[in-house]
């Protein structure tokens, strides 16, 4: 299974992808970012990240499209970029038939880290270790979309049909994916 | 000239064209609601979005499009799919090389009646009138796609190079288009 991570973003999008390999390896097949200059107008940044990602899912024929699913409580204007980044890879994804899963940041460091709460730095280290990378992923952005789409390969119903969690990793993986559900809802109904 | 409004939504995105005519008078052209099925994934359904935005464009060679600007200080969770539709409405017309304004429905509302803070049903009334139907347009998603369109058309600085505004309803446009912006610098500092 080959997973194409997204890390949203207007000014910097990572890119990833990762092929899972048979005993719960993965290999790093590229990364990287688009990037959109800060003195475009909105729409045309937005073109600019759609065009890479869809050339990047042209490019490697991912099974699926691993995105982080965006959260703001605060500052929405600040968020509102990364949004519609992600809505905008999103498209790119759909359009080509593509499938597409979203994972929140905690999901994300639980599977890679079995810490839901990891610092990046953490996060990044683990990156370059299951991917046997001679140096951690930069940008920052590239290391979390490899993480995305490690944590999309390694979620647990691929894993475990019966739904036992087989690692420490994917007990975190899975509390995080519940409390976020519990969080939609409560948001939901408010 | 001539303008597509958007009123970007998950479920029902609003959709207006309007020509601008000499003497201040406005034209309706067409309106209409591009639908997505709730049950759907959000990549689809944002996909779906993207199609008819497209279309509409293509049909109707708009010289711009105007989008509604997308606020919300609340709850983000519901507002995703509006912001994530706006988003991928910039690129459809990003993509075509047309124009994009965004409006804030303060900035609307104001240009259409006069009053930055009138009811809906007193700008769908507006919207009837100036466009001269039998009817307020429905959905109500299709008036404020119109309404959208007809403030892009009467924006100040389009009437008024100097930079005065004509008419009550302009100034009131270019007191909340300034309200915006100092609401927006005072997040971005945040």
């Amino acid at each position: 299974m080959r997973v194409l991570g997204v890390d949203p973003g207007l000014t910097r999008c990572g890119l990833g992808v990762v092929d899972s390999l048979p005993g719960r390896r993965v290999k790093m097949v590229d990364f990287g970012v688009a990037a959109s200059p800060a003195d475009d107008t909105v729409d045309r940044r937005l073109l600019a990240i759609a065009e890479a990602v869809g050339q990047w899912i042209d490019r490697f024929s991912p099974d699926a499209v691993a995105i982080e699913r965006v959260f703001a409580q605060r500052n929405v204007y600040t968020v509102s970029g990364t949004m519609q980044a992600s809505g905008v890879a999103m498209v790119e994804a759909a359009r080509r038939g593509v499938e597409v899963a979203l994972h929140t940041p905690t999901e994300v460091k639980a599977a890679v880290t079995g810490n839901g709460d990891a610092p990046k730095e953490q996060v990044a280290r683990m990156v370059r270790r299951l991917l046997d990378l001679d140096d951690p992923p930069r940008p920052a952005d590239a290391a979390d979309a490899l993480a995305l789409a490690i944590c999309h390969i390694w979620r647990p119903n691929t894993l475990s049909p019966t739904g036992q969690a087989a690692t420490a990793a994917q007990k975190a993986w899975m509390e995080a994916a519940r409390a976020a559900r519990r969080r939609r809802k409560s948001w939901a109904a408010a």
